[in-house]
């Protein structure tokens, strides 16, 4: 057994949901703080902003956790009428967040977390994983369903209902939300007290090469929430 | 609006799941019998038998349907830990009824049933769709945890909590399971009643190609039950 296994052994495992932007590399870092042996599981699903996963890498690398990371490849194509990934739709640009608020914006893609969460469960059972953490946040983007609280004890038990630890008393998937009622600003500032390198994440919806770089838009909603909770977090 | 548009019209849509097995089959029926507009959705997923798909496309072009139908491709492989995805582990053979029954079979995909009622979903909510229905049974094949009635309740609520119908006081998912109590000899007199021409469906999870034409083997579990039930049915 090697250093790094033998350090793992014992430890509870758990699967973070990774996409490289602000929030779930925060939770990433935490799930490490809180202990856990940790996998990372992210959705190549054809986005837009698919230079998110080569940020999720390199925030990885940093962790010396690529190894335990899984991509699944998912096409969201056939699903549609969203703008993340139906190139006809245009990202909304230049909003405030003020006008972010109280519908659901065109970015959002149908069932995508019950997805992402779906698979993230297949693979965890498949680990003898029992604990998945995810990013979702309900202030700062209220307009998705599936990051409120009800959605996440919803889908908490779908996950124990449709899989194998139905029948396992020893066996529970637990979701866990660290930063459901957080503000961006919170976030960064959790994040900072944890160690994380935001200079190796990524936002932005609508990312644009100009003179050989990948450059964030800047007006999207994600990246004027990144820009408006970097803004608000108290400096350290 | 041709002949068929305007017969459509006014029906409430529905989707169904196909799998192009006896169960699935018999659910198509049912809900155009039921009197819904009806759009149909598989998934190749790797599996073994992707013969099915072939079935699907049979039925549905005697029906007048394909062109309502969508099959996602997804990818299990990465899942791994079932025969049916796995092609490293063995599709049991010769087991009896009395053998399957009280323990979850390897040809258990984890958290299949969710993944394949929240493609549904989205791409139903895409459509309009509030009505999806899935030939699950929990007589004949009770080591399926996603086949229970307590799991289509939760999955059901999840979907809605997670979708754009969770705003929306005029929409909302019913997920009909209108075979969940009947044992596959009744589902069989079901079909027969609806027209169901049961040589255009597959069950078998591990088919051979033999002379140049693909046999169902007989022996696995999905063999074993669809011969049952046929012995069982009671003769027309």
């Amino acid at each position: 057994m090697g250093k790094r296994a033998e350090k793992a052994a014992g430890k509870p495992k758990a699967l973070v949901l990774c996409s490289g932007g602000l929030d779930s590399t925060t939770v990433l870092y935490h799930a490490i703080r809180e202990g856990y042996d940790v996998y990372a599981v992210s959705f190549n699903y054809k986005q837009r902003h698919a230079i998110e996963l080569a940020f999720v890498r390199r925030t990885l690398e940093k962790l010396g956790l690529v190894d335990k990371w899984t991509v699944f490849d998912l096409d969201f194509t056939q699903i549609g009428a969203s703008a993340l990934t139906d190139a006809s739709l245009p990202v909304p640009q230049g909003r405030s967040t003020a006008e972010m608020e109280g519908s659901i914006p065109i970015s959002y893609v149908p069932l995508r977390n019950t997805i992402f969460l779906t698979y993230a469960a297949a693979l965890a059972e498949s680990k003898g994983i029992q604990d998945i953490f995810v990013g979702v946040n309900v202030l700062d983007y209220s307009g998705y369903p599936d990051c409120r609280p009800a959605y996440i004890e919803s889908i908490e038990q779908t996950l124990n209902l449709g899989s194998r630890y139905v029948d396992d008393p020893t066996r529970k998937f637990k979701v866990h939300v660290p930063l459901i009622n957080k503000t961006k600003a919170q976030i960064i500032e959790m994040g900072r007290a944890l160690g994380v390198d935001y200079d190796l994440t990524w936002s932005c919806y609508n990312p644009r090469v100009a003179g050989g770089r990948v450059e964030a838009c800047g007006t999207c909603d994600s990246c004027t929430l990144r820009a408006k909770g970097f803004a608000e977090a108290r400096k350290r």
